[in-house]
Order: C-alpha cells, then structure tokens, then sequence
C-alpha cells in the first residue's frame, strides 16, 4: 500500500506547477492532436533556433516526448537480441580437431540457442513497442520503469541458453520463466502508472471514452505470457515437461495463431474483423510502428556490422615481441598472416551494409508493416545476425581446403535467406498494398521495377554463387570473392541496368495495348 | 574521366521521370523549406494512415530524407569509438601475477589508446555531422558512398592500435595516415556528388545564392586533415617524428583552437564572429545538430550498458561436464561461483541507465549544442565507456581484498568523472543559456533546480562513496554497493526530495523581496 501512495504522491508533485488533471477527465495538450501523421522530415536544427514553434516548449513540464526513450530502447533490446550469436561465433575448432558430431551437436545447439532466443527477445520487443503505443509520453518515473524493464530483458538472453544447456534441471527452467515473470511485472507497473496519470496516455487514448478497456486489453496482453510462465516456474519444480509445454505456448502460440489467422484470411477472401472490443483505428492486434520496426532493424544492422571489428580489435593487433620472433621483425608478414580475417571483415560489412541499404528503400515506400511483415522481417534479421558466423568460418577455414566448400556454401545459403526473407516482407507487402506501400512501390509505381530488382540482387547473387559452387568446386574461394566485388558494383549501376532492361522489354513488347505496359514505369 | 562520366549518367537517370533539375538552377521543393524546425513529436503511425501528408508521398522519387541513414551512421560510429575498451576489459592478469609495472604499463597504453581513439572517431563524427548538414537528402549512391565512408572509419581504431603498438614502424603510421586519407577521399565525393546535384542539398544552402562558397568552405573542412595525413605518410617512411608532429596537428588543432578562441571570447566578453564568407545562419563552426549528438550518445550508451552481457552470454554459462565435476551437479553452485560477475553487470547497466537518463533529462531542455558542449559530452561519454571496466575489475579482483580498495576507489573516480563532465555539459549551457537553453532550465525556471539536482546526485554519491573509502577502508566493498542501491532508489524520490528542500529553503528565507525567491519554482 505504500508503495501505491508513494505513486500518488510522485504523480501529483510531478503535476506540480500547472496539474495536467491527474486521475481526472483526460485533458488533451494543443497541438498534440495532429501528431499522428509520420514524419519523414529530417529534423534540421542549423536553422530553426530562433523560429522555436509551440510544440518546442512543450516540454517545458515534466511529461517528455518519448522518442528518444524508444530509440535508445530499440538500440538495446537489438543488442541483446543478436548476442547469442558469439558463442557460435567463438566456437573454436582447432585445426587437428575432426568436425566430428561432437562438435557438430555443440555448433547446432549454439544455432538453435541463438535463433530462439532471437525469436524470444523479438517477442519482447513487439510487447514493449505495443505498450508504448498506448503510453504516448514518459516522465521520469517512466523513463526509470523502462530502463529495470530493459535490464530484466537483458537477461533472457542468459537464462534461456542455461535452460538449453540443463535441459533437465529444474533452476534453469526457473531462471527463465522468473525472468519472463519479472518483465512482465514491470511492464505492469508501467501501464498502471501510465492510466494513473492520464496525461502520459497517447492522445488517442486520452481522449477515448472506453479508456478501461484499453486498460484491461493492455494488461492482458502484457500479462498473459507472465502468467503462464509462472504456471510453468511452479512445474518445474516437480514435473518439468510440463514447464516446456507451457513455454512453448507462450513464444509460439502468438506467431502460430496470427499466421494461422492470415492464411485462413488470404484463403477464404475475408480479412479478419479486428478485436470486437477496441476501437479500429488503434487495433492493437495489427498496428506495428513503422519506426520502431526500422529502429530495431537498424540497430541489429548496426551491431552485426561491427561485431567483427569488435574481434578484429581486440585480437589482432599482434604483440610486438610475437613480430619479432616469428616474422623477424616485418609487421607486414604479421599482417598478412592474419590477411584472411581482413577479408572476412571487408565480406561481412559490405554484405551487412548493403542488406541494410536495400532493407532502408523498401522502408521508405512502406507506410505501415502488418503483423506477418514484422515475422518475416525478424526472420530476416535472425539470418543478417548468421552473416559474421558465416565470413568468419570462410576465413579461419581457408586452410583446409576440403572444408572451404562448406564454408562457402554456408555463407551464400545464409545471405541467400537473409535476402530471400527480406524480399518476402516486400512480398507480404504486395499482398496488401493499399495499406501497406506508397503509391510509388505499387505495381505499376516508376519504383516498382528498381525495388523488385534492388530486393532480388542479394538473393540471386548468391543463389548464383551457390550453383556456381556445386559445378567449378576447385574454385569456390575465388566465385565468393568475385561475389562480394561484384555486388555493390551491381547495386551501383543498378538503376541504369533496369532503365536498360526495361527499356529493351518495352522495345520487344511494342504492340498497342499491351498488358505488360502496366508493369512498366511511363517514359 | 569515365568515373565522372557516369555520375553524371546516374544522376541523369536518378532524375528520371520528373527531372530535379540536376545540374542546373535549384529548385526548391514545395513543402521542404519548413521542415528547418525541431519536430520532437513522435510519429505514432497508429492513426495517420489515411490522412496522408503531402510530404508522406515526397519520397515517391528517388531522393529520400536521410534521417534514417544518419541514426544509423550514429549508431556504427558510436560502436566504433567504444570499441578499444575491449581490449583495456580483457586484459587478463591471473592471481599468481604481480600487478607489476609490466602490466601498469600495458593497462595505460591500452587506456590511453581507448581514449585517444574515442576522441579521433568523435572528430570524425563531427565532420560526418556537419557533411550531412549540408547535404540535406539522399539518394541511392549517396547511401552507397556513406556506406563506404563508414567502412573506412572502422578501420581508424584499428590503424591507430596498430600505430601505438609499433611506434617506430613506419608501416602502423602510413596505415593510419592512408585511412584517415581513404575517409577524405569518400567524403569529398560525397560533397562533389552532391553539389553536382544540388536537390540533394539542405534547403538552406539550395537556395543561397553563395553556393560555390559553401562547397569550397566544406570541401576544405573535409580534406584538410587528410591532406596533413598524406604529407605524414610521406614523410613516415624517411623521418617519422615528423608525422607525428603533423597528425598531432590534424587531431588536436581543432579542440585546441576552439577552446583557445572560447576562452579568448569569455575573457574579452566578445563573441567571435562567424566566419566571414558563410552565412551566419548556416555557421559550420558552430552548429552541432542536437539530434545527432543526442544518436551519438544513446550509441554509446546502449553499446557500453550492453558490452558485460556480450561477455556473461558467452562464458558463464556453465559447462555441463565441469559443474559435475567440480560442483557435484549442482548448477547453483557453479552459478553461485560466477556471482560477482552478475553483481557487476548489474552495477554496471544501473550506472550507465542513469547516466543516460540524465543525459536524457539534460538534452530534453537543450535546444543546440555548442562546440564546448559537445567536446565535454565526447568526454563524458568516453569515461562512460570506461565504466564496465571498472564495474569488472571491482567484482574480478573481489578475491583479492588487497586490491579491493584500489578497485572500488578507480570506480569511483570513473563514474565522478564521467557525472561531472556530463555536468559541466549543463554548466556550458549555462553560461549563454539565450541560445543553449529551452526557459524553463534557465536560472529562476521551474526545472532549473531539478535540473541540477539530477545531475549533481552521481557526482555527489560517488564523491562520497570515495570519501567513505578512505575513512572505512575496510567496507569499501559494502560502501560501493550500497551506492549501488541507494542512487536508483534517490532518483525515483529526487521530485519528492528537492520539492521538500525547497520548500525547507523557503520557509527559512520567507522574507519579503529576498532575491532568492527568483531561484525558486512559484509554488
């Protein structure tokens, strides 16, 4: 109880000066109304300094804009998400050592371990991004609430691959479902104190006159895998099975039915009518923020990008009497004998960044992204997060040329399905494209065409290394090498490749009338 | 010539269907030129998705807004400046060791390149940020070119290890040299592109009517370093202390005469006018854009809160076969033996959390940056990457209760300095606080006390916890975590407390017209 006055109490100081009607009538801020509509501006602020517009001293109070609070969200629970990645990574296999099925079974845990969890940390980003989709400001008890929420978090990750690697000990089972548990109760705490004090509600909350029903369908959401894993906590104390049964429930059940669902839609023609009790135009089950969908993106984009220059330097500055007594003093020959993970370096960062490039332009012609894009998008990301994985094995296994095969052929399958994910997203997209693309990206749209063949690059490239591979085997390492020069030489000229291309289709098919014109972006 | 050639055919063709004019008078899209003022509203796409802007449908063409790229240039730029803390965190020293001078020396080398390359990547931070003040928008082979300009500067920490740890190796400095020169070199064609195609320019610089002077007056700001850099790589292989001499120059100069002219201006109590032959609208010696420093930071932040969990992930989770044989099966136990490392990473993430939120809080009530502002934050920020250090080592040498005190006390030191630079942040506002400041942080505005509540309680806690060592030297342990606990739990009640000393402060000074009363929030 006094913890519930202490609350109050914060809430009416944090009023303060002027009260923003806590626990009264919601009472919506001017100029606040309008913030729905996406901002794509860049804000510019050499210039803006003495034309400070209204909404600049909004914050003058003590509720703040949550932007940033998200961004810097996204940014971590990006990190956690792709950590598990570098005890794959590190799997060290010396070189004596046979790739026997000892290690084959440690290497495929580790995947297994990191791919789940990546799933897991995903779920719990989509829970967190639905929450502040109600909870439209912060103030500084929020902004506190949300970083314990961020630290439970960063602690999935951990409990998950002890419960993995003591599969039948009660403690790890524990661990984790404590630490789903602990999330939730402070994702609890946040929307208790949100409702609590109205004024930190979204505008469209604010002003709704079924706020309690909000309410109650946020904690349920929120609250709903919590209670679960507390039912499977107390399990695996005597019969852990169970505990797996209930687990699996909470991570999958939410995918499996939401696919489920869409498939039956696409099947039977109808879309799904949105939960009967919440308003249409804030339909929690199908809103995704555009933003904080390209803010988590990015920021695995970003950490995956560098997680070799993360080894690179750390481990491969050499040590200086090392240089002297194994290549007598030439720092060049040091160098060059750790040339291979250089390369690896180049590989992983052009493949990483171009990935990105081509994830970047598709997110600009997409309005909004559907559940089902928000999968296939944290499925392509799961394999973007593989990408160092892959080159580093490429490198470290050149030695043997009997397993460099292999290792190619891992890494073109890898970038196959990162890419091939990526493109299903824009595939997903056209499915809905009234509500999901800008006109311009739409069949028929000028970009049409440079989107369709800016996605298919990274897929059919690899796809071609892959073939390539499987007739000229002697020269896997150079057909990969050829690869990673030849892509960004592609994405540079692509928009006069496809403006060629397209213009020697339409020299072909010039017959009045013809269908395929609509495919075509006027001249 | 050829490569001229075809930029200039890509940028015909990027023109496309409704030519922007590449090339010729610039023409300034309509709706663009508003878009100067901060916009803080979070975009909440839960609701705009049928009242679609004007400007939603702006990126139908081929330039995009860059706002996207530059978070997450931001946020790989942030990940490379805190790289070099890895290899200062896993310097291993086994207990049998002597902490001698050996390792005294190899720890500060590693420090003191950790610092100096945090410092190199910020002044290439800042010139990425002032290239893209310029360059308002985007396209296609802008992204491509930011892409490779990014892949050089993660070369920079490298090079410069490498540097530091063969001094005398001409091969380090020209390697050095050679990529600070491979970063000019993309940067200008960056800058020559887009003034090539002047839609892609910044409202602000399309339509002056000084144009040429702009691209001169940045084209110089972009390659005066690397020009130094090219002479030092000359002269590294005859004479290299003359390289030296010249790099010093390139990294240094700038802050040098920054804060030269800055103090100059504060003793003459004039303000040095802006460059002469730029608009003192546009003033690149001025503006640092505040949401790109705010990016930078939350980078930062995010990586080093992350960094321990990087390594608890990937090494304590125990490994089956040795918690049978030296735990007797039980995974508490083994768990148990890993505990200081969890305490640390708590410790650590709730430092670097509150950190951020009072960054978070101070950048709420900023409206620009000055130079001065942003050097103490790169300084701030550099002392926060130090912080999982000294988290380490306290919960790593914990066995040693010798070197405890030594820990505890460098961990201190480490979280006063990064608090009271974030500080002085404030107190470099303060001092034009016209143009730094929103109102209500100012002297006699309602959060100017909160303000600076907030951002003195690390400094003071810490400063006290230090204090406390040296009297009770055998807790220091206990003194360190009960600020561990006791900071958090000040935050969540700091409203509570400074409203109620203040209200102590008032009742004792209630004397009519007393001048303390403009310091003080009107109740």
């Amino acid at each position: 109880m006094s913890k519930k006055d202490s609350t109050i109490s914060l809430c009416a100081l944090q009023a303060g000066i002027q009260p923003p009607s806590c626990g009264s009538e919601p009472q919506v801020p001017t100029g606040l109304i309008m913030s729905g509509s996406p901002t794509l501006e860049p804000p510019l602020d050499t210039q803006g300094d003495t034309s400070l517009s209204s909404r600049d001293e909004d914050v003058a109070g003590e509720t703040q804009h949550s932007q940033r609070m998200l961004s810097f969200s996204d940014g971590l629970l990006s990190i956690i998400a792709t950590v598990m990645i570098l005890p794959v990574t590190h799997t060290e296999i010396s070189p004596e050592q046979e790739f026997d099925k000892g290690v084959q079974k440690l290497l495929a845990t580790r995947i297994a371990v990191y791919l789940m969890t990546f799933l897991i940390v995903t779920v719990a980003w989509a829970a967190h991004a639905r929450l502040f989709q109600i909870v439209g400001k912060i103030d500084d008890t929020l902004a506190l609430l949300n970083l314990a929420c961020m630290m439970t978090i960063t602690f999935l990750p951990f409990t998950f691959s002890l419960m993995v690697t003591f599969p039948e000990a009660p403690l790890g089972i524990f661990l984790f479902c404590m630490c789903v548990v602990a999330i939730g109760g402070v994702q609890m705490l946040i929307v208790l104190y949100a409702f609590h004090c109205p004024h930190l509600l979204s505008p469209y909350v604010q002003t709704s006159a079924r706020r309690g029903l909000y309410r109650r369908h946020i904690l349920g959401l929120v609250l709903r895998g919590p209670a679960l894993c507390l039912l499977a906590a107390g399990f695996s104390l005597f019969f852990y099975p169970v505990s797996y049964l209930l687990m699996a429930t909470v991570i999958f059940l939410p995918y499996v039915s939401k696919a489920t669902h869409w498939c039956w839609g696409r099947l039977t023609g109808r879309r799904q009518p949105p939960a009967p009790h919440v308003d249409s135009s804030l339909d929690l089950s199908e809103a995704l923020s555009k933003e904080r969908v390209e803010a988590f993106s990015d920021g695995v984009y970003a950490i995956v990008a560098t997680l070799l220059i993360l080894d690179i330097c750390e481990d491969n500055v050499p040590d200086p009497r090392q240089v002297q007594e194994r290549f007598g003093g030439s720092l060049l020959a040091a160098l060059g004998a750790a040339g291979p993970r250089f390369l690896a370096y180049f590989g992983s960062f052009a493949t990483v960044g171009l990935l990105w490039f081509t994830h970047h332009s598709l997110f600009l012609h997409v309005r909004r992204a559907t559940p089902a894009m928000g999968l296939l998008n944290a499925l392509s990301l799961a394999f973007v997060g593989g990408l160092p994985l892959a080159y580093q094995q490429t490198s470290a296994f050149a030695r043997r040329p009997r397993d460099e095969l292999g290792r190619v052929r891992v890494s073109c399958a890898i970038t196959f399905l990162a890419g091939l994910f990526q493109f299903s997203v824009w595939t997903a997209a056209l499915l809905r494209p009234g509500e999901t693309l800008r006109p311009a990206a739409r069949v028929g749209g000028p970009e049409h065409a440079f989107m369709f063949a800016k996605l298919a690059l990274y897929p059919c490239a690899s796809l071609l290394a892959f073939s390539a591979t499987l007739v000229l085997s002697r020269f896997s390492a150079t057909i990969f090498h050829l690869m990673q020069l030849a892509v960004p030489a592609a994405f540079l000229l692509l928009r006069l490749l496809v403006r060629l291309s397209l213009a020697a289709v339409r020299a072909l098919h010039r017959t009045p009338g013809s269908p395929r014109d609509l495919l075509l972006p006027p001249e």
